[in-house]
């Protein structure tokens, strides 16, 4: 029995082996990952993203449980990303202290990945693990990523529904939410509700959503007129979603079943305006142009030694050769 | 003589013939820019971004009559950018019209370029059309770009300081400026002023920058402890830059000289902080990663018919075969 084979039957130590090698990018997981895609395209992919302190894996920790004691038939899944840390300890930590959160319950799996090499990398080995979860029988998955930056937009891409949190009162250690995320959020979670400033903080959040959501603007990408629009807003039809702000406090488990209803709501919007075909090719899409993109670097890198590209930089700084001519001479295999 | 030879000496019709070779993307432009990238480096460069609508071609032509008045040795070139257009149609009436505005000033500099192919060709050409200005002695070279979306955000990377511009009253019609892009903003400006609604635009703006410039979070970045960020921020010393917002009234030429201000203590500040080394490094550092995909993706391009890539991805949405298959199979050139 292959890996892929056990996987597809539901054992929980093939599961966790066949992360490890996607992880690692082995010739093996590729295999299997080959191998399961075609049981893939079921599940619900949540992403969970936020400013560091936001209380984001108690919040995903919150919703398993209440998404399990909702569907006693529903496996759920938590991917966890730090694209910061080059280590996998503080990863593995991570999971020990939610695994007991969690203990005891077989529907629910757990799993940190923390970045080797490039963003493009951790993008493509995150959509090969969210695959193998995807084709294992979770039929919810949370993608939840450390911070609110650039490459966590890249990750929130892979999701069908994406959650960004927020809570009040972090003071001047909290990275402020990166304006950017707010247009791939679909449902916002003001979380620690309870203290001071929650009230403020959701004003910002409903401030900004004003800003990067004109209703009209959203029918008019979708080829609609401006009186279309306008009509369809007030209609408040199935082809528009406007994100809610939610507001929870996770450790108390208080909002957590309206959150669960508002992403049931997103879910259902998606499926009726088409949206979730349309998301599910766009994803896929983009999943092979960086992949193609990042397997003809890596087949690239292999063949030229790092120095030389090292030099190539240097010479360029010094405007000694143009970045064209460095990246002609490297790829020519010319000496510089 | 050679075409670099004659822009070298301020030939205007050898630049631009020569940003035309540039813009195709031929042998020869690709030659001449190998040959003047040595002498480039001196030039300031300024991204002029924001909502359509918000008047950025306008204010871009009362900046360089402006800079112009205020220094009569300085040449300013503007570059326009229309990621969206895959014609050269609209850009070139555009050229037109601001022609006859700059009309017989032989110091400025305008060029409209507008998209052909991808996203990263274009900001490649764009880069390599800023370098040929740079090394044909033009000391203030604005980048602006159509839209505010991820496309202008990558752009707007080429410059030294970022203006973001908005205008109040724009009504439905307007895209709202994409919040993402008040992460490069150096520079805000309240265009069209004299409108109603000026003052909520201006307070909308500067909420938005609180969240997304939260002040000690920039000294973190750069190394500093909490309470030296708080002293430098109460200091305001060189080491910081807070980014402004400047009310303007383009057509009228009104609040231009302060905006002018604005932009040379920013530019003051990143001499001063290091940051216009810092930029310099990293944007050519970015060319070249960005020359090195496109350059290999486009070897491939060559070598692989579109059609069995097209053929590809409906394999892959059909669930036939993974994404990392399919790319396998592309790059080794076996059937699919």
């Amino acid at each position: 029995m292959t890996l892929a084979d056990a996987v597809l039957e539901g054992n929980r130590l093939a599961l966790a082996r066949l992360l490890t090698q996607v992880e690692n990018n082995t010739p093996e997981g590729r295999a299997a990952v080959n191998e399961l895609f075609p049981h893939t395209g079921k599940a619900h992919l949540l992403g969970v993203t936020g400013s560091p302190g936001s209380g984001k894996s108690s919040l995903a920790n919150q919703l398993a449980r209440h998404y399990r004691q909702q569907d006693a038939s529903l496996k759920v899944a938590i991917v966890a990303i730090d694209p910061s840390s080059p280590f996998t300890g503080g990863a593995i930590l991570g999971d020990r202290v939610r695994m007991r959160d969690l203990a005891g319950d077989s529907s629910v799996f757990i799993r940190s990945m923390a970045s080797r090499g490039s963003l493009g990398g951790l993008a493509a080995t995150t959509a090969g693990a969210v695959q193998v979860l995807d084709a294992a029988g979770y039929g919810l998955i949370m993608i939840e990523t450390v911070g609110a930056g650039q490459s966590e937009v890249e990750i929130a891409r892979l999701a069908h529904t994406t959650l960004v949190v927020e809570a009040p009162g972090l003071g001047d250690d909290i990275q402020a939410i990166k304006a950017g995320i707010l247009e791939i959020a679909d449902i916002l979670v003001v979380n620690k509700a309870d203290l001071p400033g929650a009230e403020l903080t959701e004003r910002a959040l409903l401030g900004m959503l004003q800003l990067a959501h004109p209703a009209p603007h959203v029918f008019y990408h979708h080829g609609f007129s401006k009186d279309e629009a306008i009509a369809i807003q007030e209609d408040g039809s199935d082809q528009l979603w406007l994100p809610p702000v939610q507001r929870c406090i996770a450790t108390e488990g208080v909002g957590i079943d309206e959150l669960i209803q508002a992403i049931q709501r997103h879910r259902d919007y998606l499926v009726n305006s088409g949206e979730w075909a349309r998301r599910d090719r766009s994803r896929l899409q983009s999943e092979l142009d960086l992949l193609l993109r990042e397997t003809l670097l890596a087949r690239w890198q292999e063949r030229v030694p790092e120095a030389r590209y090292r030099k190539a930089v240097q010479l360029v700084i010094q405007r000694q050769i143009s970045p064209l001519q460095a990246i002609q001479n490297l790829i020519d295999g010319d000496s510089l």
